[in-house]
């Protein structure tokens, strides 16, 4: 068993309209130091697999078909071997 | 000048149907091995700030006041350090 932690980001070259939106919200809220806002996702789940290049082959297909738009989005993803019973193992 | 990283995810108590509906879909698709689909945010900004403390502040401000939903959600962050002519001092 693993558990995964994907980041979503939006490419850099591309607008983030809805961080432009909670930066004006900020300002007049007089949060005023605050800067280029980008907002993405976080994605956490367990990935019930032994082996780990298989692991993170379900862990690319989820990302590039489903959770990721391809066209704007860029993801990373993090494995850590968990035992069910116990702890982390890495 | 820092760089800030939040991270915001729902508490673990409180249920997220948008990773449930994800994951059905992932199901669809054949990616069968996928479970405990949780969706939260990443957001990053910069803090124009030169004080460290002062920008821990700004950024819990804007967590708290606009970014999470305290009654569901949990935020974290981290803040590195950043000229900007430059590379990441800490």
């Amino acid at each position: 068993m693993f558990k995964a932690k994907v980041l979503i980001k939006r490419r850099p070259s591309i607008l983030d309209p809805q961080g432009v939106a909670v930066e004006k919200g900020a300002q007049h809220l007089g949060i005023s130091n605050i800067k280029n806002t980008r907002i993405g996702k976080l994605i956490e789940f367990d990935v019930d697999l032994t082996d780990r290049t298989a692991a993170e082959k379900e862990v690319n297909d989820y990302c590039s078909k489903l959770l990721s738009n391809p066209i704007m989005e860029d993801y990373e993803f993090t494995l850590s071997e968990w035992i069910p019973s116990g702890e982390e193992v890495k």
